[in-house]
C-alpha cells in the first residue's frame, strides 16, 4: 500500500478507532445541502431556481450501500425538481424525506422503519441537523460546519461536502464491517 | 471538543481577541461577488446574463442572524434577477442595495436606519469596499483579497468567499456575543 | 528550473520512477467521472439531465497525445449528448465507449485494435475500474477515490480529478517516453 | 499589517524581486482557458457550446489597469458568445484575439499597437502560449500548467487559474510600479 494516499490510511485508522459504533450501523441517513452538495446554490430558471451540484463518488456510495443490504435515504429541507429526480429516479433511496427544516418528524419515521438510534449513522452541517447527529449511533459532518455542529459530531470529515465527503464516511462503514467492495474479475 | 477540528478552535479563539469590538455589531452588510459567492461569473442566456454561485451556509447564517435580532443586508455592485430573488425574496435581508459601485450613499442609508458605525459589520473584497471597510466596527475579508484590503480589514476568513467565509464571520459574532444557536431537541 | 513549483519537479521524479512501465504505453484510456470531470453532476433540464464539467487542460493533453502517436479514448458508464460532443466530435477520441458500468467489454475491444495489457495506461476511481486497473501496464487514479482502487493503482496523482489529474498522467507519459511538447517558435 | 495573510506578504516580496521587470510594462495579454477561467468547461446548449467560468477580481482587476492607463486584452484559441460578451462588451479590452490556437499573429499586432517585448505581459498555461511566453517582457503562469511551461515563465501564481491568479500578476504590476488602487474615501 505505499502508494495509498495518507489521507485515506487515516481512514482505515478512523474506521477501527469507531469500530464499536460502526458495527452496528443499519440505515444510513444524508442531509443534502454541504453534505452531498458542495454548497453551491445557483439559479437556473423559474421552474428550477437554485439549482445544487452533487458528486459521483457519493452517488455510487450510495447505490453500492443499498446493494450491500443498508438503508439508505436523505432528509433535508431542499425540494425541487433535480432533487427528487438524484435521490428518487436516479438512486432510488429507501426513504427521501424533503422540504421540512425540522428534522424530527421524517426522524422518528426512519425509527418507525423497525430501527434503532445505534443503528442509524446521519451526516449532517447545519443547526437543523443537531437533534439527529445528537441522537443517532453515528454521527458524522464536514469541514466547514460551524463549531456546534462539530462538537456533537463523532467525525468531522477530511473531505468537503459535494466532493466525496458522504463516500468518506460510507467507506468508513465499509471497512469497520468488512464488507467487500462490489469488484468484477476478468 | 477532541473532534472539532483545529480550523474551528481557532474560530473560537479568534471571536475572543475580537471581543469587544464584535459585541457592539448589530449590523451585518455584506458585498456580494467574492464574499457571498465564489467569485465565479457564468454566462446563462439574455435574461440572466453572467450568473454567481452562492453558499447554502452563509444562507442559513443570513436568516439565523435575522432571527436573532440583527439587521442584515448586501450592498453591492451587482444587481440582476437571480440577486434579487435570493437577497429580496428568498433570505428577505433587511436592506438590499444593488447597481452601484460607489458604495458610500448605501452606507449612509444604513446609518440613517438609526446604526453607528461601531454596530456595523462589513465584509468585502475589492477597492471599492475599502471606504466602508475603513468605517465600520468590524471589517473583514476573505483570503484573495487584494493586499490593500488585507491591510483595512480587522479580519481574513480562513474560508474562500462562496464557501462559508461569510458564515465564519456571523458565527465569530455569535460567539462573542454569547447567542446560542436555533438548536431544536426532542 | 528554480521557479518551477514542487508539485511539477515531483512529477519528474515521478516520470523517472516509472519509467520502465510508462515507456511501454501506446494507448491511454480514461473513466470520464471523477478522472476527466470534477464528479460534479448538475441538473441541467430534460434533454441534457445531470450535466458535467471537463477541464481544459485534459482535452489539450488528450488532443496532443493524439498527436503524438498514442490511442487516446474513454471507457465511461456514462454517457448523454454532452459527453458525445466533447469525446468524439470536438476531441475526436480514438475509442469512446460510453453506458456499460461492466467496463470488461470495452476493455476487450481496445486489446482487439491490436495492443497488450502492458501498452496501456488506464486512469479510473471507482469499483467499476478495479478490473482493468488490475490488467494494464500503467493504472492511475485520484486522491478522492477509494482505499481499494488506490491499493490496485501504480499511481495516485497530486491534482484532482477534472483539475488537471489526466493531463499530469499525461504529462508523465510524456516526460518518460522524452517526447517533446508541440512548442512554436517565432 | 499584522492580519494580512502570508500569502499577501509573499506577493510583495514577489513584486520587489521583479522589479526591474514590471517596471516596464505597459501592456497586459492574457490567455483565457485556465488563466482567467478555471479551467471548466460545461455545456450548456446548441448555441453556447461548452461554457467557462470567469472571476469577479479578474474582471475588476482588468477594468481597473485600463483605468491605470495600461492596454489590457485577451490572445486565446477560444471564441464565442460569452467569451466576445464578458471580453469586448463587458470589460471593454484594448484588444481582444480569439480563436486561434497559433498565437504569433495576434502577438505581432500586439507589437503593432507600438509596444516592446519588454513592455508586455503575458500569461498563459499551455503549449501554445509557450512562443509569447518567451519573448515577453514578464511571463506568468499558474500551478497547473505542465513543467515545461513553469521552466519558461518567470513566475507561477499562487492562486489557481480563475480563482484570482490574473489579479495576483496584475496587483505585482501595481506594486512594483507604486500605482495607487482607485480607492474612495468618505
Amino acid at each position: 500500500m505505499a502508494h495509498v494516499l495518507d489521507e485515506k490510511k487515516q481512514l482505515l485508522v478512523a474506521a477501527e478507532k469507531f469500530k464499536d459504533q460502526l458495527s452496528k450501523i443499519k440505515v444510513l441517513a444524508f442531509d443534502i445541502d454541504g453534505i452531498l452538495t458542495n454548497g453551491a446554490m445557483t439559479y437556473l430558471n423559474d421552474e428550477i431556481g437554485f439549482n445544487r451540484t452533487y458528486h459521483i463518488l457519493d452517488g455510487y456510495g450510495m447505490k453500492m450501500m443499498k446493494d450491500l443490504g443498508f438503508k439508505v435515504g436523505v432528509i433535508s429541507g431542499a425540494d425541487g425538481i433535480p432533487v427528487r429526480k438524484r435521490f428518487q429516479d436516479i438512486l432510488k433511496c429507501d426513504f427521501v424525506f424533503l422540504g421540512n427544516e425540522d428534522k424530527r418528524e421524517a426522524y422518528k419515521n426512519v425509527l418507525k422503519m423497525g430501527y434503532k438510534d445505534e443503528e442509524i449513522l446521519y451526516m449532517g452541517d447545519e443547526f437543523i441537523d443537531v437533534a439527529i447527529l445528537k441522537r443517532v449511533g453515528f454521527a458524522a459532518t464536514v469541514p466547514n460546519s460551524s463549531v456546534e455542529i462539530q462538537e456533537v459530531a463523532h467525525y468531522v470529515t477530511k473531505r468537503e461536502g459535494g466532493n466525496g465527503a458522504a463516500r468518506e464516511v460510507m467507506d468508513m462503514v465499509r471497512y469497520a464491517q468488512n464488507l467487500k467492495a462490489p469488484i468484477l474479475e476478468f
